[in-house]
């Protein structure tokens, strides 16, 4: 069993390329564009003999039968749905690598004690539900009614999206998995950051997925004319709001330790109403806290707005907050963590552990069973931008590295 | 002669109504809402014993003749377009104002020594041209050609434009006056903002209309991902920028004086890529200056930015600055005010002197001749929006001091 470097990256530069042109690399989930991935990636499969089948949360899989039915699965692949303008390599390489390392099993002629199956889960990046990781979520019964109810700008429900690409919305309870109904779910990467390529280090071993918690926090003063109102009149939401990013900042930066186990971000941030010649009266800003500690992602918001509502309040403006979205950090097994280590040596490939700062499908996987990760270096870091590059030799290792894991695993486990 | 307060509250009534009914008080300047506001303006100007027209510059203008053919003008009025949502009043009050005054001289029988000509300057808001004072530059010979190009974001050009509303941008020369070529130009105008309304005086006597100039200032670091990128590794766009607001606000604050005649601002700020789990990697801010003193407005950008190029640079970011634009302050000329100051003395009306913070077609008008402006309060000094409101004396009051004030210049000047 070897797996096959060259066709592994032909696959990855002919799935790049279905792209929206004037946007590269974009292939939004629930899009025209997606739908043809998706064909080309089924027909890819069977190439490598697999019958792929799109399950009912919208999720192409299939699967490989292990000799012993009486084993639970191992589970391997990512996601084919990209951000806007980003995701040359994010989510492919991992698809593309689980399929790889499938087809030089089936090549092989090798058959596993454990059935493996290779998914391309659905939307794992934010859709235009405003909602991620939805085709994971489906398998931990995590995609609940109200979820279905989304709507995304075009007037399209998410119950509708999920039929557009192939799924049911009514019958989500037959892809639900139990509880520990898998040995181990194994997905590589990109790092998304520079970690691994600032240390010159090939493979990351994820220690957990940190968790992820979102508040808006919404400064308001009042909207005035900027040439009539003397400067002893405003109340200036964007001055107080200042405040909060500075604040963040500060704070997070005193929490965070080198490897990026705690920062906090504030990425979005809208005034009102944003005009040339008027005092900003409103400011809405997201602010969110990532950490494998779930207590200090919780409580940065809420100290950060506790802290700041007097100093803000001399200033007439007012500050509230709501809870956006919460998200536990998933830890990685350390079965699953002591398998890649033991893979990479045996590989002679250099390795670290480091957390992920991201979110990934891992985190609803992790409610089904054990899971881990396998992190390769992307150029200077970049993701979720058209400047997101990698070298085929990296995404070699990181499907190398997965082979070596699920042999690993098919003889230890179970 | 006698201003009728009733006749003058009606019209104003009336023609505010002419508005997008979905988004009160709206009346854009070049739309057919504009043109039927035009229309119906023509009418009350007919029905008031004055023959409309439009110049080639796009204004409606009706002449008043005077006694003495050797005697410049006296001109008056304002405009009739609006900001989106804004200017139930802003603009109307001065036009209508002014049409009063001009029908009370014809009821009345009587008939001044100077002509009196009222004006509806056109589009004096900001328009999807990206231009001001369209009309009041056309009297300034300042509607230069590369102006005339400016394209809207549906393809129609401002030449265009400007036959759409009956004007003729081949024959500008026609409406172009010599410096020094008006007696004097009076403006009534809501004060839009707090200062009147806060001290209970009716009648504001304008010292300059400020000169106001905008730079663009982009902050510039490097968008990361905001779970992969640890915090010593990042350049935060939005970080730098919230130093940016804090120190303009601290520094206008420290020039400022009680009656708004240094005021600075940021009203308008980007974040790129404004998403939730992104590093901001570049800030555009526009920060605007307005005082009567044209030194401190030049300087005041330039300082900001020179003073915090080093602190920025020690978060690894750069700043950069770009002119956008630069009106330099227009002083009123000393007997108008004496006229205005005198005209409420009389009339038993409080009034103090303030200086415009806004910008008015007085810019223009004063480069043909001496200007002056007479404010009334708004409630809660709101403008351009769509609680903009005054009262019927109010309104009043301003035309009655601009009855006044157009008889003593009369008496007094030429």
């Amino acid at each position: 069993m070897e797996i096959n470097a060259d066709r592994l990256w032909r696959r990855i530069e002919d799935l790049s390329r279905i792209t929206d042109p004037n946007r590269p690399w974009t292939r939004r989930s629930f899009s025209p564009l997606f739908l043809e991935g998706r064909r080309w990636l089924a027909g890819e499969f069977r190439a490598a003999g697999l019958e792929p089948v799109i399950d009912a949360g919208g999720n192409l899989v299939a699967n490989l039968e292990g000799r012993n039915p009486n084993l639970k699965p191992l589970v391997v692949g990512s996601h084919s749905d990209t951000v806007p303008s980003g995701g040359r390599y994010d989510g492919i390489l991992g698809v593309l690598a689980a399929l790889e390392v499938a087809q030089s099993l089936v090549d092989s002629g090798e058959r596993l004690r454990h059935s493996l199956r290779v998914y391309d889960f659905l939307a794992e990046e934010p859709s235009e539900f405003g909602v991620s990781c939805i085709g994971s979520r489906a398998l931990a019964g995590a995609l609940t009614p109200d979820l279905l109810d989304l709507v995304r700008p075009d007037g399209m429900t998410l119950r509708e999206g999920l039929r557009f690409v192939g799924g049911d919305p009514d019958k989500l309870a037959s892809v639900q998995c139990s509880p520990n109904g898998i040995t181990a779910y194994i997905e590589v990467h990109i790092e998304q950051g520079r970690v691994l390529e600032s240390e010159g280090i090939r493979i990351g071993i994820v220690t957990d997925i940190v968790g992820i918690h979102r508040e808006r926090i919404t400064v308001t003063g009042r909207a005035d004319h900027a040439g009539a109102t003397p400067m002893r009149l405003r109340a200036d939401a964007l001055v107080g709001a200042s405040y909060v990013v500075q604040e963040a900042y500060r704070r997070a930066l005193a929490a965070s330790t080198e490897d990026a186990s705690f920062v906090a971000t504030i990425g979005k941030l809208e005034v009102e109403p944003n005009a040339i010649n008027a005092v900003p009266g409103k400011v809405e800003m997201i602010v969110e806290a990532r950490s494998g500690d779930e207590a200090a992602i919780i409580e940065f918001a809420d100290a950060l707005v506790r802290d700041l509502r007097s100093p803000l309040a001399a200033l007439k403006l007012s500050v509230a907050r709501e809870l956006i979205s919460h998200v536990s950090p998933a830890p990685c097994a350390e079965f699953v963590r002591e398998a890649i280590r033991s893979a990479a040596t045996d590989l002679g490939i250099s390795a670290r552990d480091l957390p992920s700062g991201a979110g990934h499908d891992g985190v609803f996987v992790s409610r089904i069973g054990p899971i881990g990760m396998i992190f390769v270096p992307c150029r200077e870091g970049r993701s979720h931008a058209p400047e997101e590059s990698i070298e085929p030799h990296q995404a070699a290792d990181g499907a190398r590295v997965l082979a070596a894991v699920v042999r690993r695993l098919d003889a230890t486990r179970g």
